[in-house]
Protein backbone atom coordinates (compact mmCIF):
# COMPACT_ATOMS: atom_id res chain seq x y z
CA UNK A 1 0.00 0.00 0.00
CA UNK A 2 2.87 2.46 0.34
CA UNK A 3 2.92 5.83 -1.59
CA UNK A 4 6.09 7.38 -1.96
CA UNK A 5 6.38 11.50 -3.65
CA UNK A 6 9.16 12.66 -4.13
CA UNK A 7 9.21 16.33 -4.57
CA UNK A 8 12.62 18.56 -5.77
CA UNK A 9 13.38 21.98 -6.58
CA UNK A 10 14.33 22.08 -10.41
CA UNK A 11 17.51 23.72 -9.96
CA UNK A 12 18.97 20.55 -8.58
CA UNK A 13 19.67 20.15 -12.66
CA UNK A 14 19.96 16.67 -14.18
CA UNK A 15 18.42 14.65 -10.79
CA UNK A 16 18.65 10.56 -11.56
CA UNK A 17 15.31 10.33 -11.32
CA UNK A 18 15.04 6.82 -12.49
CA UNK A 19 18.02 5.66 -10.97
CA UNK A 20 16.40 6.83 -7.58
CA UNK A 21 13.13 5.59 -8.28
CA UNK A 22 14.67 2.03 -8.55
CA UNK A 23 16.60 2.24 -5.54
CA UNK A 24 14.41 3.34 -3.35
CA UNK A 25 11.53 1.07 -4.25
CA UNK A 26 14.86 -1.37 -3.95
CA UNK A 27 15.38 -0.04 -0.26
CA UNK A 28 11.56 -0.13 0.86
CA UNK A 29 10.82 -3.18 0.10
CA UNK A 30 13.52 -4.32 1.75
CA UNK A 31 11.75 -3.53 5.10
CA UNK A 32 10.18 -6.34 6.87
CA UNK A 33 7.09 -3.71 6.91
CA UNK A 34 6.42 -4.00 2.85
CA UNK A 35 4.76 -7.38 2.18
CA UNK A 36 4.49 -7.06 -1.18
CA UNK A 37 6.56 -5.53 -3.16
CA UNK A 38 4.17 -4.46 -6.15
CA UNK A 39 2.59 -2.41 -3.01
CA UNK A 40 5.23 0.37 -3.24
CA UNK A 41 3.94 3.32 -6.11
CA UNK A 42 6.61 5.65 -6.20
CA UNK A 43 6.66 8.98 -8.17
CA UNK A 44 9.04 11.92 -8.96
CA UNK A 45 7.67 15.67 -8.92
CA UNK A 46 10.09 18.45 -9.96
CA UNK A 47 8.90 21.75 -9.02
CA UNK A 48 10.37 24.48 -11.48
CA UNK A 49 8.27 27.37 -9.37
CA UNK A 50 9.77 27.41 -6.11
CA UNK A 51 11.45 29.54 -3.10
CA UNK A 52 13.13 28.59 0.09
CA UNK A 53 13.17 31.22 2.92
CA UNK A 54 13.87 34.68 2.15
CA UNK A 55 17.16 34.44 0.27
CA UNK A 56 16.52 35.38 -3.51
CA UNK A 57 18.64 32.54 -4.82
CA UNK A 58 21.27 29.71 -3.83
CA UNK A 59 19.09 27.04 -2.34
CA UNK A 60 17.25 23.66 -3.31
CA UNK A 61 15.58 20.87 -1.58
CA UNK A 62 14.50 17.82 -2.00
CA UNK A 63 11.54 16.48 0.35
CA UNK A 64 9.98 12.64 0.40
CA UNK A 65 6.34 11.51 1.37
CA UNK A 66 5.80 8.16 2.05
CA UNK A 67 2.51 7.52 3.31
CA UNK A 68 1.71 4.33 4.56
CA UNK A 69 -1.84 2.54 5.73
CA UNK A 70 -1.88 3.75 9.51
CA UNK A 71 -0.66 0.94 12.17
CA UNK A 72 2.97 0.82 12.32
CA UNK A 73 5.26 1.38 15.55
CA UNK A 74 7.23 4.53 15.61
CA UNK A 75 10.79 1.93 15.29
CA UNK A 76 9.14 1.23 11.51
CA UNK A 77 8.52 4.17 10.55
CA UNK A 78 12.17 6.17 11.45
CA UNK A 79 13.31 2.90 9.97
CA UNK A 80 11.12 3.25 6.85
CA UNK A 81 12.31 7.08 6.58
CA UNK A 82 15.96 6.08 7.22
CA UNK A 83 15.74 4.11 4.00
CA UNK A 84 14.07 6.62 1.80
CA UNK A 85 16.69 9.07 3.27
CA UNK A 86 19.83 7.42 2.53
CA UNK A 87 19.49 6.81 -0.94
CA UNK A 88 18.14 10.63 -1.66
CA UNK A 89 21.41 11.64 0.47
CA UNK A 90 23.45 9.39 -2.18
CA UNK A 91 22.25 10.25 -5.33
CA UNK A 92 20.79 13.88 -4.86
CA UNK A 93 22.55 16.17 -7.00
CA UNK A 94 24.76 18.89 -5.22
CA UNK A 95 25.39 21.93 -7.46
CA UNK A 96 28.05 24.52 -6.97
CA UNK A 97 26.46 27.56 -4.59
CA UNK A 98 23.48 25.78 -3.74
CA UNK A 99 22.65 25.20 -0.46
CA UNK A 100 20.24 21.61 -0.99
CA UNK A 101 18.05 20.35 1.86
CA UNK A 102 16.82 16.92 2.58
CA UNK A 103 13.43 15.92 4.31
CA UNK A 104 11.63 12.68 4.74
CA UNK A 105 8.16 12.38 6.12
CA UNK A 106 5.70 9.54 6.88
CA UNK A 107 2.26 10.09 6.85
CA UNK A 108 -0.65 8.10 8.26
CA UNK A 109 -3.22 7.07 5.91
CA UNK A 110 -6.37 6.61 7.59
CA UNK A 111 -7.06 2.39 7.35
CA UNK A 112 -11.02 1.75 7.46
CA UNK A 113 -11.93 4.30 4.55
CA UNK A 114 -8.46 3.44 2.52
CA UNK A 115 -9.49 1.28 -1.43
CA UNK A 116 -7.48 -0.62 -2.80
CA UNK A 117 -7.73 -3.10 -5.72
CA UNK A 118 -6.10 -4.89 -8.74
CA UNK A 119 -8.04 -3.77 -12.33
CA UNK B 1 -14.75 21.95 1.28
CA UNK B 2 -13.49 19.03 -0.13
CA UNK B 3 -10.26 18.73 -1.92
CA UNK B 4 -9.69 15.63 -4.63
CA UNK B 5 -6.60 15.22 -5.92
CA UNK B 6 -6.17 11.73 -8.60
CA UNK B 7 -2.82 11.02 -9.64
CA UNK B 8 -1.93 8.30 -12.54
CA UNK B 9 1.13 6.44 -13.90
CA UNK B 10 1.55 7.86 -17.49
CA UNK B 11 1.69 4.29 -18.84
CA UNK B 12 -2.03 4.39 -18.55
CA UNK B 13 -2.38 6.68 -21.81
CA UNK B 14 -5.15 8.27 -22.98
CA UNK B 15 -6.91 8.85 -19.90
CA UNK B 16 -10.36 10.46 -20.23
CA UNK B 17 -9.48 13.12 -17.21
CA UNK B 18 -12.69 15.81 -18.11
CA UNK B 19 -14.82 12.77 -18.03
CA UNK B 20 -13.64 11.35 -15.02
CA UNK B 21 -13.52 14.62 -13.28
CA UNK B 22 -16.82 15.25 -14.05
CA UNK B 23 -18.32 11.86 -12.86
CA UNK B 24 -16.48 12.15 -9.50
CA UNK B 25 -17.89 15.43 -9.37
CA UNK B 26 -20.99 14.36 -9.25
CA UNK B 27 -20.68 11.28 -7.23
CA UNK B 28 -19.31 12.69 -4.72
CA UNK B 29 -21.51 15.89 -4.65
CA UNK B 30 -24.24 12.97 -4.61
CA UNK B 31 -23.38 12.49 -0.97
CA UNK B 32 -25.41 14.02 1.98
CA UNK B 33 -21.85 14.64 3.25
CA UNK B 34 -21.32 17.72 0.87
CA UNK B 35 -23.64 20.77 1.57
CA UNK B 36 -22.67 22.74 -1.06
CA UNK B 37 -21.56 21.09 -4.51
CA UNK B 38 -18.78 24.27 -5.54
CA UNK B 39 -17.43 23.57 -2.52
CA UNK B 40 -15.74 19.82 -4.42
CA UNK B 41 -12.52 21.21 -6.01
CA UNK B 42 -10.93 18.40 -7.70
CA UNK B 43 -7.85 18.05 -10.31
CA UNK B 44 -6.09 15.33 -11.87
CA UNK B 45 -1.83 14.92 -11.72
CA UNK B 46 0.27 12.71 -14.51
CA UNK B 47 2.91 11.40 -13.59
CA UNK B 48 5.33 10.64 -16.07
CA UNK B 49 8.31 9.48 -13.86
CA UNK B 50 7.38 6.71 -11.86
CA UNK B 51 8.29 3.27 -10.77
CA UNK B 52 6.03 0.61 -8.83
CA UNK B 53 7.75 -2.03 -6.48
CA UNK B 54 10.71 -4.00 -8.01
CA UNK B 55 9.76 -4.80 -11.51
CA UNK B 56 11.31 -2.83 -14.61
CA UNK B 57 7.91 -2.06 -16.33
CA UNK B 58 4.36 -3.70 -16.45
CA UNK B 59 2.74 -1.58 -13.54
CA UNK B 60 0.51 1.12 -13.09
CA UNK B 61 -1.43 2.82 -10.97
CA UNK B 62 -4.38 5.37 -10.42
CA UNK B 63 -4.67 7.00 -6.79
CA UNK B 64 -7.10 9.43 -5.56
CA UNK B 65 -6.72 11.67 -2.46
CA UNK B 66 -10.08 13.36 -0.85
CA UNK B 67 -9.18 15.83 1.54
CA UNK B 68 -11.98 16.85 3.78
CA UNK B 69 -12.56 18.63 7.16
CA UNK B 70 -12.55 16.50 10.04
CA UNK B 71 -15.49 14.75 11.94
CA UNK B 72 -16.87 12.70 9.38
CA UNK B 73 -17.65 8.73 10.75
CA UNK B 74 -15.95 6.23 9.42
CA UNK B 75 -19.00 4.84 7.39
CA UNK B 76 -19.10 8.60 6.19
CA UNK B 77 -15.56 8.10 4.78
CA UNK B 78 -16.12 4.92 3.50
CA UNK B 79 -19.49 5.82 1.47
CA UNK B 80 -17.02 9.04 -0.07
CA UNK B 81 -14.19 6.36 -0.89
CA UNK B 82 -16.50 4.05 -2.72
CA UNK B 83 -18.11 6.50 -4.51
CA UNK B 84 -14.86 7.80 -5.60
CA UNK B 85 -13.69 4.03 -6.62
CA UNK B 86 -16.42 3.36 -8.52
CA UNK B 87 -15.91 5.97 -11.18
CA UNK B 88 -12.02 5.13 -11.48
CA UNK B 89 -12.68 1.65 -11.29
CA UNK B 90 -14.99 2.36 -14.26
CA UNK B 91 -12.84 4.96 -16.33
CA UNK B 92 -9.41 4.24 -15.39
CA UNK B 93 -7.45 2.47 -19.01
CA UNK B 94 -6.43 -1.21 -18.64
CA UNK B 95 -4.13 -1.53 -21.09
CA UNK B 96 -2.52 -4.96 -22.23
CA UNK B 97 0.49 -6.15 -20.56
CA UNK B 98 0.02 -3.57 -17.24
CA UNK B 99 -1.13 -4.52 -13.91
CA UNK B 100 -3.19 -1.56 -12.62
CA UNK B 101 -3.57 -0.99 -8.80
CA UNK B 102 -6.25 1.58 -7.81
CA UNK B 103 -6.14 3.07 -4.32
CA UNK B 104 -8.47 5.58 -2.62
CA UNK B 105 -7.44 7.59 0.43
CA UNK B 106 -9.75 9.46 2.58
CA UNK B 107 -7.64 12.44 4.72
CA UNK B 108 -8.85 14.72 7.27
CA UNK B 109 -8.01 18.27 7.20
CA UNK B 110 -7.71 20.32 10.26
CA UNK B 111 -10.62 22.21 11.12
CA UNK B 112 -9.94 25.07 13.51
CA UNK B 113 -7.22 26.25 11.49
CA UNK B 114 -9.26 25.86 7.83
CA UNK B 115 -9.36 29.14 5.95
CA UNK B 116 -12.05 28.98 3.07
CA UNK B 117 -13.39 32.44 1.42
CA UNK B 118 -14.53 33.49 -1.99
CA UNK B 119 -12.41 36.02 -3.64
CA UNK C 1 10.68 22.72 8.48
CA UNK C 2 7.67 23.64 7.11
CA UNK C 3 6.38 23.00 3.93
CA UNK C 4 4.02 25.45 1.79
CA UNK C 5 2.34 23.90 -1.11
CA UNK C 6 0.11 26.47 -3.47
CA UNK C 7 -2.35 24.87 -5.74
CA UNK C 8 -4.33 27.03 -8.76
CA UNK C 9 -6.61 26.22 -10.92
CA UNK C 10 -4.88 26.83 -14.78
CA UNK C 11 -8.24 29.58 -15.06
CA UNK C 12 -6.48 32.19 -12.85
CA UNK C 13 -3.90 33.06 -16.01
CA UNK C 14 -1.41 34.98 -15.03
CA UNK C 15 -0.97 34.00 -11.19
CA UNK C 16 2.53 36.78 -9.79
CA UNK C 17 3.97 32.94 -8.92
CA UNK C 18 7.25 34.87 -8.15
CA UNK C 19 5.83 37.01 -6.08
CA UNK C 20 3.54 35.34 -3.81
CA UNK C 21 6.16 33.01 -3.20
CA UNK C 22 8.68 35.71 -2.07
CA UNK C 23 5.69 37.46 0.01
CA UNK C 24 4.53 34.11 1.52
CA UNK C 25 7.88 33.33 2.48
CA UNK C 26 8.57 36.43 4.27
CA UNK C 27 4.79 36.74 6.03
CA UNK C 28 5.63 32.77 6.95
CA UNK C 29 8.95 33.75 8.31
CA UNK C 30 7.77 36.46 10.29
CA UNK C 31 6.14 34.09 12.55
CA UNK C 32 7.36 33.49 16.05
CA UNK C 33 6.42 29.66 14.87
CA UNK C 34 9.81 29.74 12.30
CA UNK C 35 13.27 29.44 13.96
CA UNK C 36 15.25 29.83 11.10
CA UNK C 37 13.69 31.57 7.75
CA UNK C 38 16.15 29.04 5.63
CA UNK C 39 13.81 25.84 7.18
CA UNK C 40 10.49 27.09 4.39
CA UNK C 41 10.38 25.75 1.41
CA UNK C 42 7.57 26.62 -0.46
CA UNK C 43 6.03 25.48 -4.14
CA UNK C 44 3.55 26.39 -6.76
CA UNK C 45 1.65 23.76 -8.54
CA UNK C 46 -0.42 25.00 -11.63
CA UNK C 47 -3.70 22.21 -11.96
CA UNK C 48 -4.55 22.37 -15.69
CA UNK C 49 -6.74 19.63 -15.56
CA UNK C 50 -9.20 20.62 -13.12
CA UNK C 51 -12.92 20.49 -11.95
CA UNK C 52 -15.18 22.83 -9.36
CA UNK C 53 -18.64 21.09 -8.51
CA UNK C 54 -20.93 20.34 -10.62
CA UNK C 55 -20.56 23.06 -13.16
CA UNK C 56 -18.94 22.75 -16.01
CA UNK C 57 -17.30 26.11 -16.04
CA UNK C 58 -16.60 29.14 -14.56
CA UNK C 59 -14.94 28.87 -11.39
CA UNK C 60 -11.44 28.40 -9.97
CA UNK C 61 -9.05 27.46 -7.06
CA UNK C 62 -6.32 28.10 -5.05
CA UNK C 63 -5.37 25.91 -2.01
CA UNK C 64 -2.23 26.44 -0.07
CA UNK C 65 -1.11 23.67 2.31
CA UNK C 66 1.22 24.24 4.96
CA UNK C 67 2.75 21.33 6.37
CA UNK C 68 4.29 22.00 10.05
CA UNK C 69 5.85 19.29 12.33
CA UNK C 70 3.35 18.81 15.19
CA UNK C 71 3.30 20.20 18.66
CA UNK C 72 1.82 23.50 17.66
CA UNK C 73 -0.79 25.06 19.41
CA UNK C 74 -4.15 25.99 17.74
CA UNK C 75 -3.77 29.49 17.98
CA UNK C 76 -0.50 28.95 16.15
CA UNK C 77 -1.97 26.98 13.23
CA UNK C 78 -4.38 29.94 13.17
CA UNK C 79 -1.78 32.63 12.81
CA UNK C 80 0.02 30.84 9.99
CA UNK C 81 -3.49 30.23 8.22
CA UNK C 82 -4.19 33.65 8.31
CA UNK C 83 -0.54 34.67 6.99
CA UNK C 84 -0.81 32.71 4.06
CA UNK C 85 -4.58 33.72 3.37
CA UNK C 86 -3.65 37.60 3.49
CA UNK C 87 -0.90 37.08 0.42
CA UNK C 88 -3.26 35.01 -1.60
CA UNK C 89 -6.48 36.76 -0.89
CA UNK C 90 -4.01 40.12 -2.06
CA UNK C 91 -1.99 38.00 -5.16
CA UNK C 92 -4.99 36.11 -6.73
CA UNK C 93 -5.99 36.88 -10.19
CA UNK C 94 -9.82 37.28 -10.11
CA UNK C 95 -10.66 36.77 -14.21
CA UNK C 96 -14.05 38.21 -15.01
CA UNK C 97 -16.66 35.48 -14.95
CA UNK C 98 -14.76 33.27 -12.65
CA UNK C 99 -15.81 32.67 -8.59
CA UNK C 100 -12.32 31.80 -7.21
CA UNK C 101 -12.37 30.02 -4.07
CA UNK C 102 -9.22 30.24 -1.80
CA UNK C 103 -8.12 27.73 0.89
CA UNK C 104 -5.72 26.92 3.53
CA UNK C 105 -4.59 23.96 5.35
CA UNK C 106 -2.40 23.22 7.95
CA UNK C 107 -0.87 19.49 7.58
CA UNK C 108 0.74 18.46 10.99
CA UNK C 109 3.95 15.82 9.77
CA UNK C 110 4.87 12.89 12.29
CA UNK C 111 7.79 14.18 14.38
CA UNK C 112 9.86 11.42 16.01
CA UNK C 113 9.85 9.88 12.21
CA UNK C 114 11.00 13.20 10.63
CA UNK C 115 14.08 13.11 8.61
CA UNK C 116 15.83 17.17 7.96
CA UNK C 117 19.45 17.26 6.92
CA UNK C 118 21.47 19.96 4.82
CA UNK C 119 23.32 18.17 1.96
Amino acid sequence: MPHLIVEYSSNLSAYPEAQALAELNAAVCASPEVLDEADLKSRFVRNASFHVGTAASGRGFVHAQLRLLSGRSPEAKQDLAARVAEVLRRLTPRPAGVMVQLSVEIVDMDRPSYVKERL
